[in-house]
């Protein structure tokens, strides 16, 4: 019954028939905040088994169970991109962070780069922004947000078949124009990459706000996974950066095209 | 003398020995917070004539004056583009408000639909973030922010030459797996349109939190102007969606290309 508007992210797995326990907070979130009684439907998804419709069996104070009913949609993944982002302020961060889940990024990697001026960051509090954004954007997949981790330590076992699409706003905001000149728009390398059914693995590098540090720009420009990308003449914060590359690459080779 | 980091927009006109007299906010932004003393150097612009490096003449509690030194870059304006949106809760509002002045956005126009909550915006709050933006992302042209108006008054008397791009997130959420079974990938009518050296002028469309009302649907698909465009399988926020589609048209049309 009822026409289920609201969307859980669970950890427990999916099936018909299957009961799905709940954590305190989603008993209070469900029939505390939203009222619902028993009978209400859910929509309910775990990242592996699809969306399904759940109704509620049970309802308590500090728990309750739903109980899966059909099926809505089949589990459908983004394409295999990363996003490599240098921290920035708290809310710029997790901004890029729910914008990375609406866009469908497969996985986040928050990097530290000389520049960068995070020390740490908080994985389970921008885990759990990724969460709400799948919850928010009709999503079946939840993105896995990984630990802080030195850039140079992940390029030291960056995986051979995975390109690199490098947009370094220092260099954008200063090269752009010389870019336009010599005919080299952006995307000019990557548009070249084999399209459809698979683009291969992929990941987004969005430098910190201060750019790459000289060293960091030419290990990047060594390695032959890299290609460089101009987003256009203006000098982008890093988090229109990210939401901006997520677009050109979904519609370039992801699953927009 | 100083490498002048900061970039300030300022409603004179500017030009060789062109003194600028500085608001009382000015003033104490430069000398109160920034500590500038007489003859540092400040980046200045008024959307109209380039950017110039200014020196500080005079300080004052209350004032003071800049002098305009040199030239260091040329009017730049962005393509004829203008972004359309329904306004959000304030937050999300403000930040598209900053995205669409970094991302070259020439007119931003809240836009009241059906589905619309704002009754009103305060124009001169968003117009100051446009300005924020534009110091910020090394612009020197600022869009206008114009007031909220009704979207069927601004398509009465839509120019017959301006194209829209149509984002509409209902329409996407439901639609896109059809559009991409029917090959009809996102920009497909778009991309055939001319590739530089001008797009024309254009808008684009972004839609509520709702979606568009049945007849704000068919008055759009009526209108030869209107190109509608899909942004992936996922629904998108409307603050997501306005820089996703403005990265798009840019790579695709704009100064990017």
């Amino acid at each position: 019954m009822s026409d289920a508007k609201i969307r859980l992210y669970v950890d427990q797995p999916l099936g018909q028939g299957q009961p799905v326990p709940l954590t305190q907070d989603q008993a209070h979130y469900l029939f505390g905040v939203m009222r619902l009684g028993p009978g209400a439907g859910v929509l309910v998804f775990n990242g592996r088994d699809g969306e399904w419709r759940a109704d509620v069996a049970e309802v308590g104070k500090r728990g309750g169970t739903l109980v899966c009913a059909a099926q809505t949609a089949p589990l459908r993944l983004p394409p295999d991109l990363w996003l490599m982002f240098a921290p920035i302020k708290k809310a710029r961060t997790d901004f890029i962070v729910e914008k990375a889940a609406e866009m469908g990024a497969a996985r986040i990697l928050p990097v530290q780069t000389r520049f960068t001026n995070s020390e740490r960051i908080r994985q389970d509090r921008l885990q759990a922004h990724a969460v709400e954004a799948a919850e928010q954007c009709g999503g079946t997949f939840v993105p896995e947000v990984a630990d802080l981790v030195p850039l140079d330590r992940l390029l030291d076992r960056w995986p051979a078949d995975r390109r690199i699409m490098w947009c370094d706003e220092t260099l954008l905001g200063a090269r752009a124009g010389l870019l336009e000149g010599a005919g080299q728009g952006p995307a000019r390398g990557f548009e070249e990459e084999p399209k459809r059914p698979s683009p291969g693995p992929w990941a987004i590098l969005i430098g910190p706000e201060g750019g790459f540090a000289e060293a960091e720009q030419e290990r990047l420009r060594r390695m032959p996974q890299v290609v460089p990308v101009s987003l256009g003449p203006r000098i982008l914060r890093a988090d229109t950066a990210a939401v901006a590359a997520l677009a050109l690459w979904q519609s370039v080779l992801g699953d927009w095209v």
